[in-house]
């Protein structure tokens, strides 16, 4: 199943989607909330009952949405050569892409993603993620869309809040890469909520660091781990805080505090450290969530699929660039650390 | 994913086993009845906790039923390096193997395959199945497992009718590639169940016909097709009948309904059929199951996964070892040539 990832920038998505409508076995999984503002072209098109409007909201991230998915499109008669089209973020792109891998055992599937987050990360690398029980992303395999389409213009009508998610996740990799884009992305930083068209370098650099990893590490087996990087104890935030922190705000926060507790083990110096963070903190969220016991957060660690035995599998890092996976102890001495670095956080 | 079939015959499965129960991160789903049949060797090992039975009935290949697996799999710590080992049927490798293919984004997974069905058929190919609502095998995906021990000893304690569904499929693959080991298995066809080990040579040859497909052929996009001879028919049958009649015995009927379906619209000479036909004839089954309508029948041919559009896929044959994929309608004339068979059928 491994592929060379290649990406389609538009101008307008509603050329390929056309295209798309023609062929009568493919169906569109979109989310209701880009139907309504796309709703000027979007309404004109003829897409009868092909069209399944799916919240984008974590809640439906489970695998009773996929049957419910799967319920609809056999209802409409799809078969083993049908396509699903998906028209939203990284929710339906994972509820979708999870469907196409399982239903006949495998359908293809054609990405059209619209929040930066989707744009300028989850599109390529063939994760699914559903979340179980109480378990975030438990569930999932990796299967790659067939093609996709990016059309910078859906960036106009995101959320400032979607628009940091996405700067999360492109500060993870420019951090991982050192890449020197860190810089400009924090100049422009506030310039680029009224002129979203100063996104397009980053998504390409962000899009290009990612590749050029997965290419070599499909199923995450070596170097690919290093993008837990913020995301171990990102997850973990987004989890006891019911998810009012969006993703990549709370992995930006789980960068800083990957980059405390390196600090605090003497991985990178104080100065490193302050580095690092003046990098990212234009991007930390406001801390307005409801505050949590600490136990709340380790649990939620433990509870981190990546983990082997007692062990919190997490990304640290030596510096930028310079990423490693370790395995540390869930003792009291990371608990302090973690204790530590929320107390510093305003 | 794509890998070279390797099988592992052994003269006694406890010896691996054992082996296996050595690292603690080994979990295992055994069907309840091997573990009642061979309690002798198995009550002796500390499976502990890890022990998972599912009883292996069609009505446990479901979403719920894998979602029972997980659960029980989370309660005792499993995780990402896990390595969950099957003991059972082709039933329990359906479960396992695809609770494998979607937990943590894939674990690994051993089998001892225990039925003949599993050891001269589905153990190779990495097909998963699950059923959907009131659609059989609907969900799925191609998980293979790291490693396949054989112990024909486990052959001893099949019932007849286990016996007879493999032999169905053993008997598919032979018409499929035109293997001479047909006139020996229906030579030694009556001998077979007092004197077991005879079915040794062909459970080889029938991975090995197998194997040689799958190789070129992992995700069914061609040749691999063919394997379906049989199978559209006899899915059907056992569909309407309730799975009274096992699923080697109904590709049995599967595979005599095509060849005559074949000989009506003239692609094989009426000698033709009636040789094929006694190829088969002696593992067909009693006809004793409760007597249902030809339309429940083609309701259920309808709604096969392979069918695109309207039309019906099955394979047909020109002749032993000479079977081509077709479309045909779903029409009074297929409808009148299914009549027809079952009229003729004892």
């Amino acid at each position: 199943m491994s592929k060379a990832y290649t990406v389609e920038f538009v101008n307008s998505y509603s050329t390929p989607l056309q295209e798309l409508l023609c062929d009568p076995n493919t169906y569109f999984l979109v989310d209701p909330n880009i139907y309504r503002l796309y709703g000027g072209v979007l309404s004109k098109l003829s897409f009868g009952k092909r069209l399944i409007l799916l919240e984008a909201v974590e809640r439906n991230k489970t695998i009773e949405s996929c049957e419910k998915v799967i319920d609809r499109l056999l209802a409409n008669k799809a078969n083993k050569k049908s396509m699903l089209v998906i028209l939203g973020g990284g929710i339906l792109q994972d509820v979708g892409a999870f469907v196409s891998s399982i239903l006949f055992r495998g359908i293809r599937w054609i990405f059209f993603p619209t929040t930066l987050l989707a744009q300028a990360d989850s599109c390529i690398g063939s994760k699914t993620s559903i979340n179980f029980r109480k378990f975030k992303n438990l569930i999932g395999n990796f299967y790659p869309p067939s093609r996709i389409f990016i059309d910078v213009d859906f960036l106009k009508t995101l959320s400032e809040k979607d628009i940091k998610s996405g700067i999360g996740e492109i500060l993870h990799y420019y951090l991982i890469a050192g890449s020197p884009y860190i810089d400009r992305l924090n100049k422009e930083y506030s310039d680029i909520f009224s002129d979203r068209k100063k996104l397009i370098p980053h998504i390409h650099e962000s899009l290009r660091i990612k590749k050029r990893v997965i290419e070599k590490d499909e199923f995450d087996q070596g170097k690919r781990n290093l993008f837990n990087y913020g995301h171990t104890f990102g997850h973990a935030l987004e989890s006891v805080t019911g998810y009012q922190v969006s993703h990549g705000q709370a992995v930006t926060v789980g960068m800083d505090m990957a980059n405390y507790l390196s600090f605090k083990i003497k991985l990178i110096s104080a100065k490193q450290f302050k580095g690092m963070h003046l990098a990212l903190c234009k991007n930390l969220p406001p801390r307005t969530w409801k505050p949590f016991p600490m136990r709340e957060y380790i649990k939620a660690l433990s509870k981190d699929k990546k983990n082997v035995n007692a062990n919190l599998t997490c990304i640290l890092t030596r510096g930028q660039g310079r990423m490693e996976k370790r395995q540390i102890p869930m003792d009291d001495r990371l608990q302090s650390g973690i204790k530590e670095y929320f107390n510093r956080l305003k």
